[in-house]
Parts: structure tokens; C-alpha cells; sequence
């Protein structure tokens, strides 16, 4: 594995999921393949969850770890070509991007998307840019349009928790004060279409009008603006706001309740709630759920090291 | 040992030096015990002493160590239950505190008061609730009160110079520029106040009128305004400013002169003066003192690391 | 060796550059050597290459590190004596020098200059109190005159990419939109100066009228304002922007296009292009170069571990 972008760049979900879980009961089985190996952590944006799962599962592995906080050092890198630099911009991606895969055997990046121009973000062209010009294995550690991390801990953390062979899945939109990415929704989608599609789940997403997500991501899933309906036999719910991508980075006004609460979950197959965090409590999902015995968040965020450790590792092997 | 947050998490103070001083001597002895442990030290305020020494002595116990600036990441945590998050809170402690808590084995946490509202300050609401919902076994890396690390390593450092069996340890407040926290000086009366009852020092409080400490920290102590007069007799000195308890968070102006300089260092019995550092030269404490013999300010801050290295060594063999 | 500041910190520049390409080909054979020892790397401003070259070349040698961003942490140092510190600076560099030192074995220290008075960069006063009250081995991991790990680093690469046993090298000055320090070019020049000294290139710098560098660091240098003369025949172009040196820290308009272009290099003995890095593209040096095969600043960059990793083993084996 060279790359760790989106679902693309696994071919069976099964079987990373089973690797994965292969970690957790083993974690420091595969020390010497990291030895002497450094993974460079590049956060353009701030990271908890993924920041220490990442660090932990590379550290597992055996590996060094630097860690770059370069929102916080003022280095702003030119993405374009035939731009006289003369301007705020102090380095061009071509030289950063290759001069960090000169002192690590990975590379990954956290980059959030702008959410002005939608073509801007989801050309992906900061990710795709540092890819092409670092020369090493790069995981994403959330870019514009999706976070691969967090989708494939879910799938781990379903294919753990699941009661039935095919569980149903919805994706439930939830409010929130601030206009978010839609890159969690737009991943998630992404893995459940395809786990759909090899068997594993059904998948469906419930948002009100406006917040269709983009139908790349979409495909063979149910959308409903009905979240009532929605919720009907779901044996997990995955609750998450996003902005409009229709009216892109907007965030229109919501006559209906759409926070998840104890009511909605009477709806479900005693579902299992999960949300990728951090989450607004009590505005996004109730106090109770998270405080309940359905919520699996805590362990959705410990299984976020297996995620990690899976990616890396595949791509420690893929190495010279 | 689960928690370390004041003295009461000491039994015998004289075990816990020798123990510190074993370590002193043999620093790398137990690197087999961290192996594949991770601490995580988290910092809502900034450090320079506490996060070099505390990651030094994880790494001589053979641990991983992974730093979190949260000051800086615009992570504002809530710590209030039954509280909609619809303002400037990202994430609430609850989660938060559970999600380090599973990628760590062993926590560490700093965080100021405000200094706006005692009761608030002083029911250390954040640490408690950090303590309580991260699971794991926590190590104050100082508190809205308390800064046990520092105090550990003050006991260590007098016990190491010592010329008597039971040297007379004063307590002498000083001038500042800005309003401290009371958590250094709460700290080392109550480790102090501790250290008399096991026979190990003589213990006495100088402060101006109107900056009491708070009385569960000073048991036994002798209390006095008079400086001149508390010095007599001194083998230790121990030099802090601290904002006001009784009107709290304000800084009373002083007439008299506070600063701990030559002139009253001749009324003590030749003392070795301290500080926790940083300090400031000329105000609190005067250069020719902190460029004499009689200072102890580097070994102390040097000790930091053995202070730390028997709590980890002690929470680790606890582990499991 | 117990201090990297200088080129006079090296005596054999030619044994530095056989050692150094010695690491390249063996990085990992020295891991015992650093077994238990910890850097610090102190950053007073922000930092890239420099950090993520010297903790690898670190950890390569089996080191702890410890990386302390200071400028973000706003702890100001105080650097004068007999200053009652009742303003802005929390601590004196005579107690955060000597308490970093107790905790580690070998310090970095990085501090731009203010670029406003002349005398106070040119001093190096900060540095120099660092060195003197912290006690270990100290590395300059840029101060305000100079970069010698850069510059070493650049020695190794021309080392490594001449063609002739002597060749040509140009330091050329080129635009910029900001007021930039002397220390790269300072720096090179002293490095090159004592290369040509011994054998090794032959050295001219050339910049536009007013832009002299600081004599103490081209003595025996060829300097010329005419860059296309003293382009004719180069084997080695260092491109850089410095502000002035006589009128201190000003950015003189210049009439002439000093850029570094094909159309210039054309002038040369097909030269090797070299730049420090962050370049700004088409300001200093065009994409053109940059893109095409003359370029070597991403190789360059690349060596900066193999700089750091000598100068580190050198100070590991001067240890105790």
C-alpha cells in the first residue's frame, strides 16, 4: 500500500478488518518491521484522536514518529504552479513535500478543506500535491473531502460489535453550531457503499433537505430525508453533521429535531450509536446516549490505534 | 499508586526519597517496566521544568511519551454536565478524558486556575473529573491547587542537603508583577506540614498580612508576618510569591520589603535558599543569592526528574 | 567536540565530509552510542528542516529527543544581568540554560535575530549565555549570524556532486520581499573561505551594491557586483537573499534582475543550483531551475541529517 486515501485503496474490507482485530489482540507483534522506520506526522490543522492513535500505532509498530504542527508555525505553502512567490506564502509544496519525504519512510497529512469553493476542496489538490511530491507512502490523516482513519474504525468497530451477519446502518445528519466538513460523511459513505456491496452491511442515510451529500459517495445507499423512517430496524446509528455541499460550506436552517435522543433510539433495533468525536453534547446527541449503554464512541476512538496500525503496517511492508 | 495529586498519596515520605534517590543513582535499572507503556502529558498551560523533566524520567523507565499542547490547539474542553454545547466548547471532558485514557497507559495533566472564582478553583473540578473519566492512572502535572511534583522534589532536595536531622524550613513569600496561582506554595505547606508530623523538618510560614494561606494546607505550621523574625534559625528557605487567598486572585501592594536578598539570608543559619522557577531576579529573589553558594535552585529543578521517575516507576508496577 | 557554532568549531573540513558520507552509508551502526542520552532542541522561532533533520539524525544514533517550540509558549527570555525583572520576561537565560541542561545531554538552540540593532545580533549574546550557563554540548540550530549545519551540509553536497577537484562555487544574492537575516550567507561564506583555504573550491560571492556581507566572514573571497561575470565558469550556484548588513536589516531596491534563471545559468559551467530552502519560486530562484536537473536543493536538504548526525556523534563521543 503506497497510498491511504479513501475505500479505493482496499480492495477486501474483510479481511483488513480481521487484520486489524489481528493487531489489537497482538499489538507489539511486529516491532522489527518499524525498526529504524519514521513516520512524519504533518497536522495543517489541530488532531487529538487522530494525532495520539496514529503516534500509538506507529510507536506499536516499532517506528519513530515526528510530529509537525505547521498551522501553528505560520508556514503557509504555495499549492500553484507559475505563481511569483512575492506573496504570504513561504514555501511551495514541491519543496516541503519532498523534503519531508527525505526524513521519513511515511508520511501523513491532515489538511481541512477551506469550505468557500467547492472545486478548490474536492479536487483535492493540497493532498493530491503533497502525494505526487513527497516520493514516500502518505496517509491521509483527514483531507478535505474524507478521513479513511475514522471510516475503516468503524467498520472495525461495527464488524466487532454487530449482532446480525448484514446489520442495518444509517448515517443520521445531526445539528451543530458551525459549518463542518462534509469529509466524515463523505468517507463513511464511501466505506459503507462498498462493505453494501461486498455483503456486510445496508446501508442508509437519513439528512433533512438541502444536505444531499455528494453522489460520488453515495452510491447504492438509501437517502432519505425521513429520519423516523430512517432509524426503523437500524442496528447502528452513526450520527454526524455536515454543511451543505449542495450550497456549499452553508448551513441552512432545520424546522425538525434532529439531535438523537432516547426518543429516536426507541425507533431503532436498540441501535448502537456511534459519532467520531469530538461531539457537542446535547446538540448533536444526548447526554443520555453517550452516558448510555448504546453508545459505542469511547470504543469507536480506542479502535482508531487498530485503524492506524493496519495502514501503516501494510505500507511498512510494501517498503524497499 | 493510581493518583498522583497531593500528599495525601504518600504514605511514608522518608521511603519515597530514599526511593528517589535509588533511582538518582541508577537511573536506567527499570527500563524493562515501561516497555510498551505510554504516557500522555497533557497540557492546558504552558511548561518548560514539568514537561522535560516528567518526559525525561518516562523515558529513562523505558515508556513512550507522547506531548499534547492543548493551550494552543483551540481545544477549549466543558466540564459542566447538563449543559446544551451549542458556544465555544469543542469537546467535553467526559469524552475527551476517556479517549486519552484509552491510548495511554498513564496520564499527566496541567491546568491553572483562573483566579476569578475560588470555589471553583479550589473544588479542582477539571482534575477530579479528568481523574474520573479517562480511566487510567493520573499524575498532576500542577493543578488549580496543587503542584505535588514540584513538592516531591523540594522534600528530595532538602533531604539531600541537609546538615541537621531535623532542619528549620521557612516558607518566605515574595514580590511579583502578576497575580500566581497559590498551587506552589498550598503544595509545599502541605507536604511540609507532613514532613513535621513524620519528624522531618521544623516548619514556619512568612507571609505579609492579608496573603493566608488557605488553612487546610498549612496544619500545624507555624504563621507569622514577621520575616526578619521568621529567618532566625533557618536552614532552608523557600522563596514564592502567591496572589491573595482570603480576597482571591488579588495582589495586596506590600510595604515592606519582601525580596529575599544577602541582608536577611544573614539572619538565617546560613540557609540554602529554593525556588520552583521560573523566578524573577531582583524582584523575588535577588541575583546575588541565585549566583552564590547558598543556592539550590538548579539541584532542585535538576531533582524534578527523580520526583517523577518514583511516581511513574510506582504507578506502573501497579499497572495490570 | 562541546560546541557547534562556527566553522572554527571544525578543523579538518575534509575528514567532517568523509564522516559525514560515512554516516550515509551506515546510518544505524552508531545506535549504542546514543543509548540513554537526550537532545534538546530548542526552537525560538519556527523551524523545519533543521528540526525534522536533527531529531532523525538523533534517533538514528539512538538518542532520546526532546523538542521545546519556545516562541509559541510565550516564555521570554531574559538576557541581561542586573535587571530587576519586573516586565515582560518570565526567566533569565542564566536558570532556563542550566535547568535544560540538567535534563539533557545535548542542547540545539535556534534564534533568529532581531535584525535592528547591528551590535546586539552581531554579539550573539543569546547564544553565547546559552552555551556558557547551560553546561553541556550545544549545536547552533541557526543563531542570529550564522547556520553551520546548513553550511556543513552544503560543504558535504558540493563534496558529493563536483566534478572538478576544485570547483568554482558562486554564492549569488537574489530578491526577496522580506527583510531576511545574514546567517545563511554569513555562514556559507565563512565555510567556503576556509574550504578554498584548504584546497577545496574556489569562492565568489556576488551581489548587487550595498548588500556587503560582514568582512570577519569572506576573507579571500572573490566579491563582485557584476553577477554575470562571476556566474562564467561556476560549477556551484548558492542562490540567497539577504538584507544589508551596513545599513542594517534595510531591503535596498535593486534596479537589475539578480533572479537565478536558465537564461543566467546559461553563463555557467552547466552549474548545480543550490538554495537553503524555504526558496519563494520565481522571486530568488526560478521553477525552471528548480524543476530541471541542475537543481540540487532537495538532495541538499536531504543531507542536512547526514550534517547533524556527524556533529552529534562527535559531541556523543566527547561525552563523560
Amino acid at each position: 500500500m503506497n497510498k491511504f486515501f479513501s475505500v479505493a485503496d482496499i480492495d477486501d474490507l474483510s479481511k483488513v478488518v480481521q487484520d486489524a482485530l489481528a493487531l489489537k489482540a497482538s499489538p507489539y507483534e511486529n516491532k522489527a518491521l518499524g525498526e529504524n522506520r519514521t513516520l512524519g506526522l504533518v497536522f495543517l490543522n489541530p488532531s487529538l484522536r487522530t494525532r495520539m492513535s496514529t503516534q500509538k500505532a506507529a510507536m506499536n509498530l516499532g517506528m519513530n514518529v515526528m510530529v509537525m504542527n505547521m498551522d501553528k508555525d505560520g508556514w503557509a505553502l504555495e499549492t500553484q504552479d507559475g505563481v511569483v512567490m512575492n506573496g504570504t506564502t513561504v514555501e511551495h509544496i514541491r519543496e516541503a513535500a519532498a523534503v519531508m519525504g527525505e526524513y521519513c519512510d511515511i508520511l501523513g497529512l491532515r489538511s481541512f478543506p477551506g469550505l468557500k469553493d467547492r472545486e478548490t476542496d474536492y479536487n483535492e489538490d493540497l493532498f493530491n500535491k503533497f502525494v505526487k511530491f513527497c516520493g514516500v507512502p502518505v496517509v491521509s490523516l483527514e483531507s478535505a473531502t474524507r478521513h479513511p482513519l475514522q471510516s475503516l474504525t468503524d467498520l472495525i468497530t461495527i464488524a466487532e460489535h454487530k449482532e446480525v451477519d448484514k446489520p442495518k446502518v444509517v448515517l443520521a445528519w445531526a445539528p451543530h453550531v458551525k459549518a463542518l466538513p462534509q469529509a466524515v460523511p463523505n468517507s463513511f459513505a464511501e466505506w459503507m457503499c462498498k462493505a453494501q456491496q461486498q455483503g456486510l452491511v445496508d446501508f442508509t442515510i437519513a439528512h433533512p433537505m438541502g444536505y444531499d451529500l455528494c453522489e460520488d459517495f453515495t452510491k447504492g445507499a438509501t437517502i432519505s430525508d425521513d429520519l423516523s423512517d430512517s432509524l426503523k430496524g437500524a442496528d447502528f446509528v452513526y450520527v454526524k453533521n455536515w454543511s451543505s455541499y449542495v450550497e456549499y460550506g452553508q448551513v441552512h436552517p432545520v424546522a425538525q429535531n434532529w439531535m438523537m435522543d432516547n426518543a429516536k433510539l426507541a425507533l431503532t433495533n436498540n441501535a448502537k450509536v456511534m459519532h467520531c468525536l469530538p461531539v457537542r453534547r446535547d446538540l448533536e446527541l444526548s447526554s443520555e446516549i453517550l452516558d448510555g449503554p448504546n453508545s459505542l464512541v469511547i470504543k469507536e476512538a480506542s479502535n482508531r490505534v487498530w485503524a492506524a496500525q493496519v495502514v501503516l503496517k501494510r505500507m511498512l511492508e510494501n517498503l524497499k
